[in-house]
C-alpha cells in the first residue's frame, strides 16, 4: 500500500509541529509523506526540540519515494516564512495548494489516502477561497471522478467509543429545521451505511437516528419534525435494507449502555453530534469525510494559533487520523 | 433537621419500588418519609423481595413522627390497586395529591425538602392536570410564598462532574431561537448564581454560558444570537457581579479539562444540556428545581413503565436526589 499524504495546514498553526512530533516518534504510525514546505517542517522540528529531520523533497508525486530513514516531502512552498500564532493570508495560496497537491497525489495513486492538518477558514477566505472548509474543497476537486456509490461529502466524527455523522454542519441553529428534509436525512443514511460496510468492515451496520426535538418530539407533542421528516427518512432507509432506527431521543443515546445498541449515530445538527463526541473523545476523535472517491481524515481540532509554536499541542487526534485513514485504505484496497 | 418528604410518583411506575429499595438498605441515606399509599408501598417491597416494612401511617403532617425502626407514611391513598407497567388515570388524583401533600409538608416545616418520584405527564393530562410537569405544578403551589430572591422555577441537572441549568426546557427546537431573550438568559443566570451560592456553598460561582450556534456563531458568521442575545445577557450579569462567561462553543465545553473552568453551565435548550449530562451521568444525575421557596429534587429519569414491577430499576439517581436535597436543606438551615 502507498503511504498517506499529509497536507501541512496553516503554517502558522499547530499542524507542522504535530507532523514533526509524529515523525520524531514514528514507530507504529502508518507511513506518510508531507505535502508542504520542507523548510517550514524543519523549523517546526526545531521548535519542538526534535532532531533535524532527513528529508527527500519531491517536485511531483511521480518522484516520491518512500523510505523509512527520511521523510518524503511533496514540495508546496510558502510565500514567506511563517510566524507561529500569526496566520498570514500571503501564505493562503500555499496552504490551499498543499491540499490540492495532496488530493492529486491520492487520485494519481501515489498515496492511499489524505490526512489534512488544520487550516483556518477566516485566513483562506481573505484569499478568495470559495469553500466553507476543507471538506467542500476536497469534494469539489474529486467531483468528476467516478463513484458508483452514494456521494458525499458527509462529515463524521469517529472515536474509539462513538461515531457520529452529521445531517447539517455549520448551519445556524434557527435554520436547521428548514435544512432538514427527508431526502437529506435518507442520503446521509446511505452514505454512512455504505461507508460503514465498505471502509469499516461492518456487514450490517446499525445506525441510530437522533430526533430533533426534546424527547424526540414525544409523539408530536414537542414538535413534528420526527413524524414529518426523520421517521419517514428512516422508513425509506429500512425499505432499502438499512438497519436504521426511528428518531431516538438524543439525550439518552450516548451513555455506555445506549452506545452498545448501534454502530454509528446520525445527528441532525452540529452540537447534537459534537457535544457527545467531544465529551467522550476530546483528544482522540477524528474527522472523516464520507462518500468521496478518496479517503480523507483529519484531526478533530482547529489550527490552534493560541498555542502554536509553544510545543503544547497534543498529537493524539492527528495520530488517530493517520491510523484511521490507513485502516480505511487497507479495507478499500482489499475489496 | 426534619426528614425529607418523598412523593410516591405514578404507582404503576418504578417510584415505589425505588423507595422500597432505598428503605430496605437505608443505612447512609438521609431520613425521609413517604407521601403515598402504605399498602402500595408494602406491595412494592414484596415485589423486590424485601421484608415487610414497619410503617407508621400519619393522616396529617402534624402527626408525623420520625423513628428509624419504621417508615413514616403521610397518607395519600390510591383509588384502585396499581398494576405495574399499566398506568391508570383513576389513580392520577392520588398521584397529584401526594405531590401537593409533600409540598404542604415542606411549607409547614414538617419536612426539609421534597424529593419527587417520577410521574407520567400523559397520564396526568387525562386527569386535567393543567401543568407541563412536576416543576410547574410545584412552582404554582408555592407561588404566593415569600421569596426575596430571583424566582424560578429553573431546571438544573446535577451530577458529580457537571451541573447544567436550562434556559428553555421542553420547547420544540424550531421555537428555541425565538424563546431566547436577553432577559430570560439573564434571569436564569441570576437564579442559578443565587442557588450555587445559597444551596451549594460556592462563594463566587463560575458560570459558563453556551452559545446557540455551531462554534458559538463564529463572531456572527454562523448566526447572530450570541451577539444579539447571549453576550448582552452575560454582560448584564457581569455588571451585577456574577462571574459569567460570554457564549462559549458548546461542543468543547464538556470534556474533563473544560469542566474545570466552571462550576455550572447554562445550556440554551434541552439537548444541549441533557446530552452531556446524560452522557457523563446517565445513572446518577439529579433533577433540581432552582429558585423556589422550597427545595425540590427528583431522580433524572421517568416512570419506567417498561421495567416497573420487575425489580430491574436502579436506585442510583433516587439515592443521589435524596442526598442532594439533604445537603441543600442543610445549607439553607445553617444560613
Amino acid at each position: 500500500m502507498k503511504p498517506l499524504a499529509v497536507s501541512m495546514g496553516d503554517p502558522a498553526g499547530i499542524g507542522l509541529e504535530l507532523a514533526a512530533r509524529v515523525w520524531a516518534a514514528r514507530e507504529g504510525a502508518p507511513p506518510f509523506f508531507l505535502v508542504g514546505d520542507p523548510d517550514a517542517f524543519e523549523r517546526a522540528c526545531a521548535r519542538i526540540g526534535a532532531a533535524r529531520p532527513a528529508l527527500r523533497v519531491a517536485q511531483s508525486a511521480a518522484e516520491l519515494a518512500f523510505k523509512t530513514d527520511a521523510l518524503s516531502v511533496l514540495y508546496a512552498p510558502l510565500a514567506i516564512e511563517e510566524t507561529p500564532g500569526e496566520p498570514d493570508p500571503v501564505n493562503a495560496e500555499a496552504t490551499i495548494g498543499a491540499i490540492a497537491r495532496g488530493v492529486a497525489a491520492v487520485r494519481a495513486g501515489a498515496a492511499s489516502a489524505l490526512v489534512t492538518l488544520p487550516i483556518a477558514k477566516a485566513v483562506l477566505h481573505t484569499a478568495d477561497f470559495g469553500f466553507p472548509g476543507h471538506t467542500e474543497f476536497i469534494a469539489h476537486l474529486v467531483k468528476d471522478d467516478a463513484w458508483p456509490h452514494a456521494r458525499g461529502p458527509v462529515m463524521m466524527l469517529a472515536g474509539p467509543q462513538l461515531k457520529v455523522a452529521l445531517a447539517t454542519i455549520h448551519t445556524p441553529l434557527a435554520d436547521v429545521p428548514r435544512a432538514l428534509t427527508r431526502e437529506r436525512v435518507a442520503h446521509v443514511g446511505r452514505v454512512l451505511g455504505e461507508t460503514l460496510k465498505r471502509d469499516f468492515g461492518l456487514d450490517d451496520p446499525r445506525i441510530a437516528l437522533c430526533g430533533l426535538n426534546p424527547h424526540a418530539g414525544e409523539s408530536g407533542h414537542i414538535g413534528r419534525e420526527e413524524i414529518d421528516i426523520v421517521n419517514p427518512a428512516a422508513a425509506t432507509l429500512r425499505a432499502e435494507g438499512w438497519n436504521v432506527s426511528d428518531a431516538r431521543s438524543a439525550d439518552t443515546l450516548f451513555h455506555d449502555g445506549a452506545r452498545r445498541s448501534y454502530d454509528a449515530v446520525i445527528a441532525l445538527y452540529h452540537d447534537q453530534g459534537l457535544v457527545p463526541i467531544k465529551t467522550l473523545h476530546f483528544w482522540d476523535a477524528v474527522n472523516v469525510t464520507l462518500g468521496l472517491p478518496i479517503i480523507r481524515t483529519s484531526p478533530d481540532h482547529g489550527a490552534g494559533f493560541d498555542i502554536a509554536g509553544k510545543g503544547l499541542a497534543r498529537a493524539d487526534s492527528f495520530r488517530a487520523a493517520l491510523k484511521l485513514a490507513w485502516e480505511m485504505a487497507a479495507r478499500r484496497s482489499r475489496a
